[in-house]
């Protein structure tokens, strides 16, 4: 259930102390140690999954309520006014620890962006050609 | 259920049309029309909410898994190698359609990135300080 060279497995079992916001037998949620703004949060299990794909379905289903319970409290205690939930699946994808984790970032009015992208312009067949695509795939 | 000037519970109803590439009786998941990258999916709740922060508990716990299925099907059949999950709640997090949503941005191994910050540097009493407050707000 644990990795052994994981680092994140090791901060959710509490053999690596954390600022650690919330705990239950499950879930840690610690502050990020580099964060995009302050109280910027991490959402861990407690068992190693490396990603979404392979998280626990039981487990998945706790996530988001968890996040929001998160995000109220740090709209309640930090003066911030929004929050981000990011969590990166793949190197591609920017995913540096392998463990499944979501980040919950405070976002206050005059804090800068962290997510963002220039919108692509496809035609409309090719919009149809990718649904396609995607819909044949899922299972 | 449904909000009267909110143009995602309309596109959800199928009241206008999108590139569909999931649908139930609680959730539809399109291509965004501006897409970060090729592929770019937004999950939906057909009933309208405003944020994470008002999402029904028991749709919440469905997201999770919804789009950990979607993020394997682009992965299936796009060529992407992973994929992000991004959520932003209030204006100040850069959300612009108040209806509750998760980007599904697949991630290809050439793309640029859409997910970043500067890691701030707070002390080791800033981060406890800032720990404690939202323990104390924790609900």
């Amino acid at each position: 259930m644990k990795k052994d060279d994981c680092i994140f497995c090791k901060i959710a079992a509490g053999e690596i102390p954390s600022n650690t916001i919330y705990e239950d037998s499950e879930f840690r949620v610690i502050l990020d140690l580099g964060p995009a703004s302050t109280g910027h949060a991490l959402i861990l299990p407690k068992n190693h999954y490396d990603d979404v794909c392979t998280l626990d379905r039981d487990l998945a289903a706790k996530v988001l309520p968890l996040a929001a319970r998160i995000g109220e409290a740090m709209k309640k205690s930090l003066g911030c006014t929004g929050f981000n939930l990011v969590q990166n699946n793949g190197r591609s994808a920017g995913q540096t620890v392998f463990h499944f984790h979501v980040h919950v970032i405070p976002r206050y009015e005059d804090g800068p962006d962290m997510v963002s992208w220039t919108p692509g312009k496809p035609t409309a067949e090719e919009m149809a050609q990718t649904a396609e695509k995607i819909r044949s795939a899922l299972v």
